[in-house]
This record gives structure tokens, sequence and C-alpha cells, in this order.
């Protein structure tokens, strides 16, 4: 059923994935559109962010956030537009970011959204490189992998919503940057076009050798947003004193177990120590919330100046959501996954 | 043979050894005591410091620092007195703090000798509570581990050399402090004369239960500094923000391969990306060099104020400095292991 006026369909987690997520771990209900009572707001959604993290609240394991109950909506970043505003701070036909989730509509009190600029000519960067995503590479390179000019700075899934942003930002730091893609044609782009000195290509036979040889210098800082077989090649390669600031692992997001033996939990802690190397985990918001207006002004002048390219991949149709959040988890996007929910 | 003036003993590296090592590892050797140059001084050796570290010097796997060769003298930071001086700032009879190794004499430049007071009473303390044990304790707790009052600080090796520092500094600062040690009279010390709120007994069953017993909030500080099933039961304990600075992990230098499965890097990498956990290896000297007067100055203070106890292990005789190394690597020592080489 298409978008209509009277009708919000939303789409609710149906069955926790067992693995990997699939179509029927989602369900599309339809529910009339919500009445917005005094010092509310209607919201429309017109993009929907699509993020990995989203798969660790599909499961019911230790996250860093209280999983979804079955038959949640599923959440998400949005930008929406004011329906109706029975709130004296939104007039109706502004732009606001908030967390409506997978949904046309949604009822708000005001309480977590951002207003956007009227005539901002792209409002979906506010889910990507001005958003969330964009907020993370700049704390976490900067914050925890603090890269100096002349280091060699490593980022896994370089062509994505993340990594591609913490590269642009290692080379604005006059560091060497190496990227790991997957594929010629992200490989391609993440040197001509976002500038990186090299990207390895891990669809390709020996990551292992292919990294070690882009990184003739060792690695510095490793921006972890991935893990597994990625990890396992930078391992060897981490320098005296790199930083590691992890912000994700979706390699194992889907693991339905722990992978066989030898136990090498040892071998990262004495690595850790022969190296003096620091490790974090960090999540955006929780850690360095104070510090979004720092963020927000940098990387607006960046991407205004064109130091900073930004590449979506939008897809129309907020019943496509599952299909593509399933592809995101296999790399399959290829940019900053958005769903545009409704035309602006 | 015993110390005398004319012959100079010394244990070296007989072989490397494969796990634990053994005393055939080590060899003694009987040489004419050097002749200081213009510009050197002879040193003889009255207190030797053993310390788990040299465990893998021993071998020839990756360290942070260059193995020893076969034959080498074994390293070892001392506690020497001048004996023969051609060297301007040195006077015969000075106590110098160096790293002369397993042996009665050696000559020096001068390099890397550190003055020790003419008239200090307990100079085998710069080996241990003054020296790099406490310089390691000190700067991993604060600069890394940064506890607050009212958190909770987990050490393990708590009866040691560097943990008896760290849970007596973290007192200092408001924490309440666990400790891991084995056996009863070392749990005793902990609390009784160090002052820790707690110990845990890693000889008795279900550490696990224990420690989460001990730790009814949580371990927001863990100091590492062994490894194996110590980590593993604090592990699931970290609390979100946790540090964990990594000064050794002795429970597994004498490993010659690692655990059987299943593989827990990816719990790990897990675990401190959803809590935000810091981990970090440090090596005192490389890392904190600079900041040795600061510590020095504290913890000079703290001693003389009592507020920070000390135990040494002292075994009289160079030629026990091979049983007395085995033993710390398995736990045997109570309070800072030093061999007393001479009579001062």
């Amino acid at each position: 059923m298409p978008q209509n006026t009277t009708v919000n369909r939303r789409i609710v987690l149906n069955a926790r994935p067992v693995g990997a997520p699939t179509a029927a771990d989602f369900r599309t209900e339809h529910t009339p559109v919500p009445t917005p009572e005094a010092g509310e707001v209607l919201l429309r959604t017109l993009y929907l962010s699509l993020d990995p993290y989203m798969r660790g609240r599909m499961g019911d394991g230790a996250s860093y956030a209280a999983p979804l109950a079955i038959g949640d909506v599923m959440l998400g970043g949005t930008v929406s537009r004011v329906e109706v505003s029975r709130h004296a701070d939104f007039k109706v036909g502004a732009l606001v970011l908030g967390y409506a989730g997978w949904q046309d509509y949604a009822v708000s009190d005001g309480q977590g959204l951002t207003p956007l600029y009227p005539d901002d000519p792209h409002p979906s960067r506010a889910l990507g490189v001005l958003g969330m995503p964009g907020f993370t590479a700049y704390m976490g390179l900067l914050d925890i992998g603090r890269p100096v000019a002349g280091e060699t700075v490593v980022v896994a899934a370089a062509s994505g919503a993340v990594g591609s942003v913490v590269g642009q930002i290692a080379k604005l730091m006059g560091c060497y940057v190496v990227g790991i893609a997957g594929g010629p044609d992200k490989c391609r782009y993440v040197i001509d076009e976002l500038g990186f000195d090299f990207c390895v290509d891990h669809h390709a036979d020996d990551l292992p050798g292919h990294l070690a040889a882009a990184c003739p210098k060792g690695i510095d800082v490793y921006f972890e947003n991935v893990g597994g077989a990625v990890f396992d090649a930078v391992l060897p390669l981490l320098n005296t004193r790199a930083r590691i600031p992890v912000c994700g692992l979706i390699a194992g997001y889907n693991a339905t177990e722990l992978p066989p033996g030898p136990d090498r939990l040892g071998l990262l802690a004495g690595t850790l120590l022969r190296k003096r190397i620091r490790m974090q985990g960090f999540i955006v918001f929780d850690d360095y919330g104070p510090r979004w207006s720092e963020f927000a002004g940098a990387m607006g002048t960046w991407v205004q100046q064109d130091k900073v390219k930004v590449r979506e991949d939008l897809v129309f149709g907020l019943g496509n959501a599952p299909e593509a959040f399933i592809g995101l988890l296999e790399g399959k996007n290829f940019g900053k996954l958005v769903i545009q929910v409704a035309h602006e």
C-alpha cells in the first residue's frame, strides 16, 4: 500500500533475528495516522537513516541500549516535516531531525527534535555526514585516534557513512590514509573521489598481505567499525603507541556464537601491552554530547568547502527498508544508506 | 663460590625457557672483577630487583624490548655501591640506582645511574615502591585508570610490588578497592595492613563468583597485571566507561601456545565497544619518563607518612636469584622480591 494521508505504514520487529536478519523478522502494519494533542506535532517522515547499530537493538543480548520489544516500531533517525502543529516552537512545513523510526507518521511533544534550516538544500545529510555518523567519525578519530601529520591511519568500511568521513578528516590532518572497502568500484571511489592514499579491496584474496603492503610504516590509528577478518589483518601491523577507537564491529553483528579457537583474547591484551596501544569503545552521543556544536561547526564548514565529500545511497520507499538494511549488514550499500520515505 | 673482591659472579641466560623457566636456563659464571677506565666507576651490587618483565627478555618472541642473547648477563635493576671511582660525579661509597643486572660487580660510565641519598635507611626501596614498580602503579592508575572517589577499583597480584601500591593509592583517592591475591595470608595482609576493602583469594574455588560478590557495583577500574583466569572473572563485571591500564600479563608469560577456543578476541572488542571501555597498555619509563619527579615527590611523601606501606620479600644471595625468579612467576613471593647480593 502506498503512502497516503490517512494511513500510517510502520515496520515493526516481528521476530528476533537468528544470524542475519531476514524479511520475516520485519512486519508492516497499517494504523490510523495519529492526531497530535495540545503541545504536540504530527511529523511526516521524509528520510529515514539505516545504520548498523540497529542490528543490536533487534536482539535481546547485551548491547549499549535496551533492545526493542517484539512488535515495537523499528527505531531510526529521521528527517521529518511538521504536518500539523499544536506546539508553539514548531511551524507547519518546518523540517526537523528526530527519531520517528521506520514509519510514515509520528507524533512528538518536541523533545529530542532538532530544527533544520528551512532552506537546507540537502536535509538528509543531517542523518549522515552532519549527523550521528559524521559526529562518530569526528570524535572517534580526533579524540581517541588523535592522528598526527605523517602517521598512517587505516579505516575499514571506507566508502560508508562513518569510514568515508574518518578518512577525509585524517587526510585534512596530514595523515597517510589507507581505506579498506569491498570491491573495485568502492576502492576507486575512495581514492579518486575521497582522496585516500590507498584502498585495499577486502573481496580480493590475501587481505593481510595487501594491507601490509599498503602500510609500509605500520598502522598508527585504526578506526574500528568492522572487526572480524579486517581486525585480524590490522593487528600485526599496529605500531607502538597506536590508537584504536572502536565504534562498531559490523562483521560480528549477525554471529550466533563465538568463532572457534584458539582463544586470542590474551593475544590482543598482550599486543596492547607490548605496543602500549590504547583501544577504546565509544558511543558518540553518550560520550561526546557536549561537543556537538564544535563538530557541527567544523563539519559544516568542511562540507560547504567541499573538503569533506558526501555520497548517499538513497533508496526510495519505506517498504524497501528491510531489504536495504539486510544489505547494509552485508556491505551492499555504497555511501550513507538513507531511505527516502516521502518527497520533500 | 661466595662473593669476594677479585671474582665477579654473574648469572647469564643459558637457554631460552620453554614454558616456565628452570634452573637449567641460567648459568653462573666467574670472571675477574673488571677494572674501571678513566671516566668510569666500579659498582658492587647490594640489591637486585627481580620483576616479571624479565621473563619476556629471556624469550625471543615479540616483546617491548630486544631479547637477551644466550650468554648475556641477566638484566635487572640494582642498587650498588661505588667501589672504585674514576668519574668526577661519583664518590667511593656512594649508593646508586642502575641496571647492573644479575652480577656482583659492574663497570659504568655513569650513564643511567641515579645517586641515592647517602643516609637513605632503605635503599632497596628504590627498586620497589620508590622505583619502577611504584612508578608503574602510580602512572597506570592515575593517568590511565583515573579513579574517582566512590568508584570500584580491582587490582590483581594485590600483595605484590605493583598491585600493593595501586590499591593503596586508590584508597587515598577515596575508592572502594578489591584486591585479588593467592592464599589467605596474602589476603589478610592486603586488608589488614594495606587497608583494601576486600580481597579475593584466587586459590579458592569460584573466583568469578567471589569477585562478583566483592564488587556489588561492578568494576570501574581494573589494573591489569595478571591476565588469564583473573581477567576472565573481571570481564563480565566491568562497568560502562571502565578503564583498564595494562602493565603486565604474568599469567601468560610462560605460555607456549594460545589457549584453546572459542576465540574471544571479538568478545573483548565487543565489550570495549558496548561498555565504552578504555584499555591501554603502557611501559612506564617509555610513556611517562618526564613525570618521574612528580611521582618521586608524591610517593616519597606517602611512604614517609606511612600512607603507602611497603613489604619486601628479601632473599639473600645472588645464587638464589634463579629459584626466586622462578617462584615469582608462580606467585610465591610475598611483597616486592629483592635479592640482597651483598651487605650494605
